[in-house]
């Protein structure tokens, strides 16, 4: 049997129900992206929402803005979003030029329709464990661990990586879960010492191929959430070739995490969408 | 030379900062406890406040509560005291009785007034780095461990306890430092596999003499925020008298982060008292 967790069928399983959803909805379930800047990776991830929101029947509504654009109109399209009953979430597209007060941004997206689950109080609740939008790739791991029966109680489980996206708010996920959490990151002094006798690694770094089958031990969950674009070529934070030959479980460089943190940002819509309809 | 890490020298200069901006308000500076139920160690932690509060200058208004207290009572107090100019910081002493949803009375607080910095807003801000208002305890740590000079950047600090007062809010605090960070909890399968390789040990359980000196590697600075009292003695976490004599640094039982998070409490009200002002 193979050892590498697709994301392909849970995906597809998700978008069915959103799909299911959004068919009974009166009005078309509808997100709203803020792209600023012309980050080729930003203009990929934008592409890639929009097909899955066309298969499920979200209507994505695509603001562009270029770099000239002042801060003032961003935020004041923003608060516009913010009280259009049409419009379901609203998400802004990270990074975003230097120029812009990123945490500013975000924090005027209202909290009901911020969609990735970003905002200072959304972060909040989720670290105090109250209900609240979770990033979608955080939702995204959580959900391809929990279809292969991933067990997380009591298990080591190191995060490489400390970022807002991913890192951070996996930390207090996972603790909820009984998971005892290690963050190393690039001031990590031996990254190894670590990883190597962890029982589940989950890399979001963005550092290609950092994870070497030294770094593994035998039998163990290796989640690669970092990807790297270079000549047209994609690579992981995890030289896959190699650990997966030690890996229990492995996921992928393409078609492991990013297919389901995809199908989750759909389910975050609807969730804003039943958080709006109050 | 003494290995001790003694709060006292340090919290007298903090207390005497605040003591002389105190004496300059033409108000003087204002603290509301709300104090619910009869815990014993809940009114010994507020008389100990109290006498902190007595000896710089700030008053502390004590709200009683008994268990028969309606939930909506203390929310329309809350509210009430959030609308008080005369009130600059608001504490619910925590634990509270379980029939009252802790959450939602925390988060009635008016964030400019959440003096122990655990509403939703004030965790998310905290987490995403901006400026908010660090709970006490964890500003307590952290300024002993910056007054014995102890470097965070690039060590290993295991973390033992994952609550929402000390454990949580620490984790991103380290990182933000530097540190690398593992949180062990009660269901952590091996927990000398991580004390015993860690630069730093801070434990905040609550369970007596968790941690002995064979879970400690020679050299380690050992924090101890866990108290437990048993027939009138006081117990740490940490078994002090054998792992001190591994410890480079350790706190005492009593006179280590205690007084120095008392401390913080007070900087923490004249922090609230300015953000009022504006």
């Amino acid at each position: 049997m193979s050892n590498i967790m697709v994301g392909k069928d849970l995906s597809e399983q998700i978008e069915d129900e959103v799909k299911q959803f959004a068919k009974q909805c009166i009005i078309r379930p509808s997100v709203a992206v803020i792209d600023i800047g012309e980050n080729p990776d930003n203009k990929r991830f934008i592409k890639a929402h929009e097909k899955a929101c066309n298969r499920v029947g979200i209507y994505l509504r695509h603001y562009e803005y270029d770099i000239e654009t002042s801060e003032l109109t961003i935020i004041n399209k923003i608060k516009e979003l913010n009280n259009d009953d049409y419009v379901n979430g609203i998400m802004i597209v990270l990074p975003i030029p230097e120029k812009y007060n990123e945490k500013r941004l975000i924090n005027t997206i209202i909290n009901s329709k911020d969609v990735d689950g970003l905002t200072d109080i959304n972060v909040g609740r989720l670290m105090s464990g109250r209900k609240s939008i979770t990033p979608c790739s955080v939702l995204g791991i959580m959900e391809l661990l929990k279809s292969y029966n991933v067990e997380l109680e009591g298990k080591d489980v190191v995060i490489v990586g400390k970022g807002k996206l991913v890192g951070r708010p996996l930390i207090n996920v996972l603790l909820n879960e009984g998971a005892t959490v290690s963050v190393c990151h690039s001031k990590t002094n031996d990254l190894k010492k670590y990883t190597s006798s962890a029982d589940i690694v989950i890399s979001a770094t963005g550092v290609k191929n950092l994870i070497t089958a030294d770094m593994i031990k035998d039998g163990a969950v290796v989640v690669d959430v970092g990807i790297t674009f270079e000549k047209d070529k994609i690579y992981g934070d995890v030289d896959f070739d190699k650990v997966s030959k030690k890996a229990s479980l492995i996921t992928p460089i393409v078609g492991g995490v990013g297919p389901v943190t995809i199908a989750m940002f759909l389910k975050n819509t609807i969730l804003c969408y039943n958080n709006n309809k109050k």
